[in-house]
Order: C-alpha cells, then structure tokens, then sequence
C-alpha cells in the first residue's frame, strides 16, 4: 500500500443535491493510473456514458493533481482537469500549474469529481474536509481576477486558492477555459462544463502536509532531480529567464511559426517584434509555481499607447503565436494585452487567437463580409478589431460573437461557403504553434492526440530543440514518427500528465530518463515500487483508455487527420519552404503509428490484446470488442 | 499620560537616504491634535517650509490613523494622508478607510511621516518595527490592483496591506491620487507627491493589537456607540444598503446635482438612470472597513456593451456626480467603468470627471476645438470620449492629456480665451456634487475650506438631510451660515478627520453628540479625560492652524471664494430655480465667518490672540503676527 504522496482520498461533490462525499483511493488506481490525467481519463470513461451532452449535468469534472504534487517535488504543483469535452467531443484534459494544486493536497484530496448541475450561480468552499456550497449570483458575470478577490474577501482568506470561470464560461463559449490565479485551465472548452454546470469557481484551503513515504530515498530522489536542473544547458540560463517565449526564435528561424492563420507561414516571421527579445523588454517578474525554483512564467507589462498599463503573466509562447503570428500581428503590446483579457474573461488564449485568425482569413477573402463582422475591420494585423472580437466571443456578444464561441470548426460549419478550408484544427480544437509541415512527428502527434490538435499531447521535443532522446530525430522525415510520436506521447502521459509535472522537466531536465526519474520519486514519496517500464506503461494504459473513450463516442481513423490546407499547400517561404504532409504521408505515418500501438489498423482501435495486456479488458467489453 | 488607543510611536522614513527612525508620541501631540489630520497638519506647518515645491524632495506625506483605529471602535478603520498639495499649494489632506489604516496600528505607528525622495521607483515595506526599501522599478507602470497584487506575491505575505499609486502619480499629474485595495486617498494630488518621491507603494504588516485604557469604559462607550447606529433611520436601513448613492436622488429633487459642468443644474436630472434604484440593479456585494459594521462601500458590476464584466468599489456619490451628471451621462454603466478605471489609473475620480466636464463644456462652447482634442468628439454625454480622456490624462498622453493631468484651473490657465470661467474649482480642487447655489452654506463652507471645494471639509448635513442640529437651518438662507460653517468644520474636524472616524457617524449617528462620543471614546481608549468642548477645540484647533499654513503660502481672504459662474448665473430649473450666491452673499457670509471665527476679517487671518488660545502662539510668531 502506498504510504506517501498520495492523500488516500476522492472527494465526490454533486452539484444538483449540493452533497459532497469521500471515496478511498485504491492501490489499484494508484498503481495503475499514478494521478492526474490518469485518474481523470479513469473516472471519465467509467463514469460518462456513451453520447453525454457535455455541457448537460451528466458530464463530470474531475480536478486531479497527483503524487508528488505538495511534496515538495519542484516543476510538481500541476493538476490535470479531465471531463468531455465540448469542443470536441473527445476527452477533455486540461493541465494548470499555479498554487491550487498543491492547496489540494494540503487540502487532503488526491481527485475531485465534480457531478451535476447547480440550480443557480454556486460556488464551493473546500477547507480540508469541509466542503460548503456559496451563493455566487452576484460573482456571475465577473472577471475572473476580481472573481477570485471577491471569494477570498468572502470568505475571509487571502490565502484560499481559487479555480474559477470568467463571462465566457458562463455564456457557455465552447472554448472557455478556467482561471486559478493568473493561470490558465486553458484549452478543450472545460471552463463552458463548469459554467453549464453553474460552478463560478472552487475555492480550497488546506493546511496539513503530504505525507512523505522515505525522507532518505525522497532526499536522494530530489537531490538528483535539482541536479538535473542544474545541469540543463537551457533550464535556469534561458527558460527560467524566457520562459517559453523564446520558442518563437526558434520555429521562426525554423520556417514553422505559423503565420495569419497558417497561410503565411515562413513568410511573416515577426520575431523581431514579439520574439525572446522583444518580450524581454516588458518583463517585470517572474512567477514561481508553488516549490519550483524554474519560475518560467514571466509577468509583461504593456507599455504603449492604449496598451500601456496592462499586466499578464505571460504570453507565452502559444499566445504569441495565437495573438501574434497566428493573426499578422508583429508588436509585443497588443499580445500582452490580448492574453491578460483573454485571461480576465476565461478564453483559451490559443483558440480564440485561432478562431479570430480563421475569421481574418476569411474576412480577407471576403468570405466573411463588413456586415457579417458588424462594421469591424477584421482585417490580419488589426489589433483592435482582435481585442474587440475576443470581448464579442467571451459574451457571445452580437451575430459574430455568438458565431465564433464554439471556436472554428463550428464557426466554420455555420458559414458553409468552403469556410472550413480555413479551420485550422483537428477534431475541433484549434491547432497550437507548430506548423507541422516543417516538423512532421508535430503532424502526426496533432493528428492522434486523443484531445485533437494539442501541444500538450502532439509536441515532440526532439524536433524543435534537437535533442537526440530516445535517438537522433529528421524533423522532415516520414519514417518512424509512428515510433517517435507513440515514445512521447507515452512517457509524456506517465511522467507529465499523470504525475503531473511540467512539460520541461522531460524536454530540458531528463529528457533521456524520464520514467526513471518518476519511478524514483514514486517509490520515494509513496512507498510504491516502479520500474521505469512500468511507468512507461501507466502511460501508455492511460492513452488506450483516452482512445477508447474517443472510440466508444464514434471517432475512427478518418478523425486522425490534419486541416486539408497542410496536406495540399506547401510552405511558400523560410527554412522549411517547400515542405508538406500529404495524405500520403500521414496514412504512412498513422499506420505505422497504429500498427506499434498495437491497435487495428483500418479503424485506429485499440484491440483486445492490446486491452487486457493494459489490464484494460473492462474496457475491450465496452467497446464490443 | 494615554494609556492606551496610540502605540506611542512615530515612524520617521526618509526615502533619500533609506532611513527609518522611530520618534515618542508625546502626550501634549495627543491631547492637543489627537490624530489623523491633527498630526499631518501639525507635522506639516511644523517642518514643510513656506514655499516648499509640492512635487520636491521637501514635501512630506504623514499618514496618520487615530486612537480608535484597529481598537475595535465601528467606523474608525480611518486615516488621514497629509502633505502640502501640488494641485493648490495650500494643505493637502485626504482620508481613506479600508484595512490599512488599522494595520498601520496592529504594525505599533501612530503616524509615518515620508519625507526625502528615492534616487529609484521604491516601495516600502513595513511589518511592525521592520522597514525595508525595496526596489520597484518593476511595479513601475503597473495599475494599483496589480502592483498590490504583485507586492504580495513578492513578501509572501497574502495579508500585507499595500497603499500604491498608478500610473498617474507616476506621471505626476496633480490630480492623481493613492489606492489601498479598493479604497483612494483620492483628492488634492497627494498621488503626485508619492509619485514625486519615486514612492510606488507603502505595503504594512502588524500583529499586535491596539491597548484600551479601559475595558470597562470601552465596553461602555462602544456599545453606546453600536446602539446609536441601531437607533439611526438611516444608518443600516438606506446607507449600509445603497451607501451614498443614495444622495443623488436626494440632491436631484433638491435641485442640487450638479449637471454638465454646473451649466445645467436643475435641467439636467438624470436621476433614473444613475440614482439609487439604478445603482441598486448593479449591486452585487458589500464591503466592510475595519471593525465596522455598516459596510456602506457598494460593490457594482456593469452589465452592458463593452462594460459588461467591469466590476468596481462604488461608483459613491462624488463619483455618480463626477462621471454622471456631471459630464452628461445617464447610465450607471459608463459610470461604473470610469470609477475602476480612475482606481486603476490612480486618479481622483472627482477631480478627473470635473476637469473633464469642463474640457467638454469648451468643447461645446468652441474653445477647444476637435484638433484640440485630438479628435475626440469631446460632448457632453459621450461615455467613450470620457474613458478615452481618462486615460489620456492619467499618462499624460498627447497635448490633450498633458493639458488635463494638472486639473481643470492649470488647464484654463494654459488655455487662456476666458476658459477659467469654465473651471469649476475652488483653491484649483474640483468642486464636489453639491450645487452651492441651492445649498448657501455649502458654499461658505467650500470657499473657506483650507484644502479647497472638498465634500469632507465644506459639506454641511443640515442642509441635505434636514437634521436640525445643531440648529434647524434652511438651506437657501445666508444668514447664520458663518456660524453653522464653523461648528461643522470643527466639529468634523476633531471628530471625523482626526480621531478619524468615518463622516456618516457624525450625520446619520451621533448627530448631537458627537463631541461627546469622540470625548467618551478617547477616555475609554486612551485613558485621556476630555470634554465635548475639548474635543470642539481641537478641532478648532486643527482648523487654525491648517488656516496659518495656506497664510503662510501666500493664501488672502480673496482665495476663499467661488467660481465665478455660481456668484452670477442664477439656477435655471428645478427646485432651486433662481438661486444663486451673489458676491455680496458671499462676503456677508465671510464676515460673519471670519469674526465668529476670532480672525482678521479683513485678511481672514488668524489672530495672534486666537492662536495663542489655542496654544498656537508658536504658529503666531511663525507668521509674524
């Protein structure tokens, strides 16, 4: 039995009867499924039926840090909220660091499962064991920085950490994220379950510390982990300092920064105007999640014009692109100021970055007329009409407002008129800052994560940094991104998503030793003895559980897909001009990615073998196999 | 000697050369001026030298709580900021509540007096006895929710309570002021003396509690006191529920609410669309001072167009004025979003709204033309016009900023073209939201208030609520209006600016008595016997010597005068139809003023003999009496 990490405990709260409960958390589950995501995408596919609306009280919300979350662990205070995803329709998984994790340790609580529908505006106040449901009518509709002041006043608590929706959760915006602190519960519209649901916010306090199974091993575990901070060429030197910004250097010499939603990639490459550099010259501070001394969020400050004055933590390097390259704008103020709103009103800042870029697109091509956008110019470049479209989204304000909430895809569908060429998602969730046409293993990561175009589950480190780890990577080749993509995605899942920990912790500390490293501290914090293979396979048993969850709502091979424009137009301009990932080229790599999965190739299902092999053979019974 | 209620302790921190340095409060301070604005302005006549540049390192800022704050005491979580003023050169003395003021006691200081100026943007950091200077080139630019919120991330201290500027002090506009949590310390351009000083915020952390002299005698006094609220009409039943809001429709069924730039008082009523029962539908929560009970300060969140979502601590009554009526506009949205945004500027929101109303009046008039304005369609009414202004003034931004950052009388002094008729000012401070022409002793008491037209210093209850105390009075009489003036600004003075208590104490609560309870209260508190007519004295006291101060700067009785337009142009509408101050109203209402005053009446100067009886005789000599 585990004897540390772990709080020993699932607090069920329904909604709807305003009941809360505590479940035991099995070794079983513990084993299996680690934490986080693990233990969302568990409850998820138990606990969610086939063909649940996902904004009706029947889809769930389960809130998961994870083992060594609170423990003292650095890059450790993450947590995973897991519920369907409206956007898409897939598992909706959503990672944010911050304090309110590890407060949910402290709190006592390993996962939190939120269930129902609230009859009006509520909001929960968890201190330790207690759970009380508030009245938060008069919260509805506030922002989501005055949102969290106004609980902590209320409930008399500086220190009680908040997750909470902003207008456009409560208007129900398909990409709607949630809001703890200044950071983000961002993509996969899970802030439009909470405000379907009629959850304002979660507030939590705790007070007792977690549990540390072995202080010598959890000593020698840690002490090691520091050192591979230390040793990281890049960690505290540069991403400590720039944070994730400076990536935009980086795929912009490379020719994969994409550009005015996709069509100008390697040609409009402003990193003169919102790169490393010109983001340095608005930083303020650095923001530390809670026991990491990396501190890579940095704090800008807008300096010009009508900008001047407006803080964000961040942009990072997603926002830059989404509210920077993404939509043909080339100044770093604009962007801050987008990412502090998008913040403020509870946007997925790449989404709706994305969802405006398309409608640029469109309007550009006189798809979308001055009529239809209500007299806004919404031209590339136009950062005014941008801010202004972002506030119409969050409040489904007028035709176009209401038109773009659901982000693209829907967006796309509702104009007709070939509108969907110029969506630039997969599975209906907007596509991150990569383009894949330069970086093929992005390609088909995008195409079979199971919450579509994610930079959280399609990202391959090795393209983009170089690094040789698990072996030597062609950014441009076809060949073995079956292999690269499922060696990612799995040690990715186990050892950042399930854990949690942070994405640079594989990428820039132990890229080579991840699964040793969380065994280690596994074995450490909780007294549960891993091996590094074990580790690897939680992960992989978590992304056949997300597949079957996909596969159970009807998605097939044909949904593992790109946006027609990358398969069709090559890169017109940079240092990957001329590059493209036909279908050709993505059917080989999805059957070689499908075909290592040990999955049924025609239809991209995990088989039965693969199932019960996972110890997953419940689940092989759900889907009929 | 006190034996409770003060700390005993003055802290001296001197920016220039990062010192701190304690001083005794003496017994003779305490009795003498008992605290608040009775020690900034003693402090100041004391050690700011005749002819003192307001914005030089020789200007001081004194922030003084009194003896009742932090003991316990409902309506005393109060302090006075006092400092020579750069928008009139006379004393410049603002109060504000909030936690602040009673954490400066829990931190064991009666005052802090800030003096010097830092070579860098600086903030200082108090907890208890501990004073560090921190730098705050980073803080530099940021709006007053965010630098408070940044400062207590960076001392780790959720509870610290942070007073800062904006952007405004920063740039120096002589119309800035300071923002502790939600709360301003608004008027007189203090903001621009902090700013002057490369002062960005004071953060303040105390443990201990305040003494009381006497358990028994405070248990007694308080209750008193709680059972005078209870017994109040209004207190708890209007004022706690609509705050002062609640005075605009009190004043627009008088005739009083001042309406585009005073050109339409009367005409111009718009109190359906801003008064109570419009203020009342963006009510969404309360918020309480220190210890106090009453909770008057209304939370508000605008609902509509690009409004929805801003929430803000008021708009009060001044600002329902300022923003409202006073600039044409009757909506409470607009008016909502313009009092965040003047919070977040570190603006005054009273003198902002009337510096605007007279810019838009010269609009309307052709004095200043649309190239003058930089475009703006600059017309009463136009909410979009008055944001964009607002900004513009608080960075100084382009000519038109520029122009309007120093208030309206520096802007009509540049403008020339007879703009200064326009400037609704006394002493160069924006009048408050009582139209004096229908309120005769408001006028006296603007004219001859030492920081200006200031609503705590020239408002006269009688005269509004029609209490009869301590006298039945009728608003439209001069006569007797010297004498009504100087029993409010005494009584006001030691009761509520320097015990400091909170000013609806003196008009919904303890009308008739206050003297008394402030006497009550000192004794229980501080263990100091004192009599209602020694309470009256301080005041007077108080009142004397702020008076010799502006003397001393060079102020005659000509300064104690009225705008132009309120002596000539009679009301045109309304219930007060016809009535207006004449020149000779005003100096009948002087004299009498003046020579029940003990003073000079030639002069308005205080008495050599009238110092010396209020053991002043040092002030006598000061000014060559």
């Amino acid at each position: 039995m585990y004897s540390g990490g772990y709080a020993g405990r699932i607090l069920r709260i329904n909604l709807s009867n305003k009941t809360a409960k505590e479940e035991p958390l099995s070794e079983e589950m513990a084993r299996d499924f680690i934490g986080g995501s693990g233990f969302g995408i568990k409850y998820l596919f138990d606990e969610v039926k086939p063909g649940t609306d996902p904004l009706g009280p029947d889809n769930k919300l389960i809130f998961a840090p994870g083992p060594f979350t609170g423990a003292g662990i650095p890059s450790a205070s993450r947590m995973a909220v897991t519920g369907k995803s409206p956007l898409t329709g897939a598992v909706g998984m959503a990672l944010s660091g911050g304090q309110f994790p590890a407060e949910m340790k402290f709190a006592g609580w390993d996962a939190i499962i939120i269930e129902g529908k609230a009859d009006k505006p509520t909001y929960v106040a968890i201190k330790g064991k207690d759970v009380r449901f508030h009245n938060a009518s008069h919260c509805w509709g506030t922002l989501t920085s005055d949102c969290q002041q106004i609980i902590k006043d209320e409930l008399h608590d500086q220190n009680v950490r908040v997750c909470c929706i902003g207008p456009a959760g409560e208007h129900l915006s398909k990409i709607a994220g949630m809001i703890n602190e200044r950071r983000a519960v961002g993509r996969k519209g899970l802030g439009a379950v909470m405000g379907s649901k009629n959850l304002k916010a979660i507030a939590i306090r705790g007070t007792d510390p977690v549990d540390i199974a072995s202080k010598e091993k959890y000593s020698t575990a840690r002490t090691a982990l520091l050192k591979a901070f230390k040793e990281s060429p890049v960690l505290y030197s540069e991403f400590s300092q720039h944070g994730t910004p400076m990536v935009a250097d980086l795929t912009g010499a490379m020719g994969v920064l994409p550009a005015k939603n996709w069509s100008e990639t390697g040609e409009f490459v402003p990193v003169e105007g919102i790169g490393r550099e010109a983001q340095a010259t608005r930083k303020v501070g650095r923001e530390h999640c809670h026991d990491c001394p990396v501190g890579c969020s940095q704090l800008k400050l807008a300096q010009t014009g009508e900008y001047a004055g407006i803080l964000s933590e961040g942009p990072d390097f997603e926002t830059v692109y989404s509210f920077g390259s993404g939509v043909g704008i080339d100044e770093i103020d604009p962007i801050v100021a987008a990412d502090r709103l998008a913040d403020e009103l509870g946007l997925d800042s790449i989404s709706a970055g994305v969802t405006i870029s398309f409608a640029m697109e469109l309007f550009e091509r006189g798809i979308l007329t001055l009529d239809e956008t209500e007299g806004i110019d919404l031209r590339f470049g136009n950062d005014e009409a941008m801010i202004k479209v972002l506030r119409k989204i969050a409040y489904r304000d007028g035709l176009l407002g209401d038109l773009l909430a659901d982000g693209s895809l829907a967006a796309a569908k509702k104009i007709g008129k070939g509108a969907e060429k110029y969506a630039m998602q997969i599975k209906g969730l907007e596509l991150p800052g990569y383009d894949v046409r330069g970086l093929k293993g992005h390609g088909l990561g995008f195409a079979t994560s199971y919450t579509g175009a994610d930079h959280c589950r399609g990202y391959a480190f090795q393209e983009v940094f170089g690094v040789p780890v698990p072996w030597e990577v062609d950014r441009l080749a076809i060949e073995n991104k079956g292999k690269l993509t499922i060696w990612n995605q799995d040690v990715r899942t186990a050892t950042l998503d399930c854990a949690p920990m942070c994405a640079f912790l594989l990428d820039m500390a132990v890229p080579a030793t991840a699964c040793q490293n969380t065994a280690s501290l596994m074995e450490a914090v909780t007294g549960l003895s891993f091996t590094p293979e074990e580790v690897l396979e939680a992960g992989e048993r978590v992304n056949n559980l997300a597949k079957a969850f996909n596969v159970r709502e009807g998605f097939t091979r044909a949904d593992d897909t790109l946006p027609e424009r990358l398969m069709t137009e090559p890169l017109k301009a940079g240092s990957s001009k001329g590059q493209v990932i036909s279908r050709n080229d993505l059917d080989t790599m999805l059957d070689e990615y499908y075909s290592l999965r040990g999955w049924d190739v025609k239809t991209g299902t995990p088989t039965r073998a693969k199932l019960t092999a996972l110890r997953l053979a419940y689940v092989a019974d759900a889907l009929g196999l």
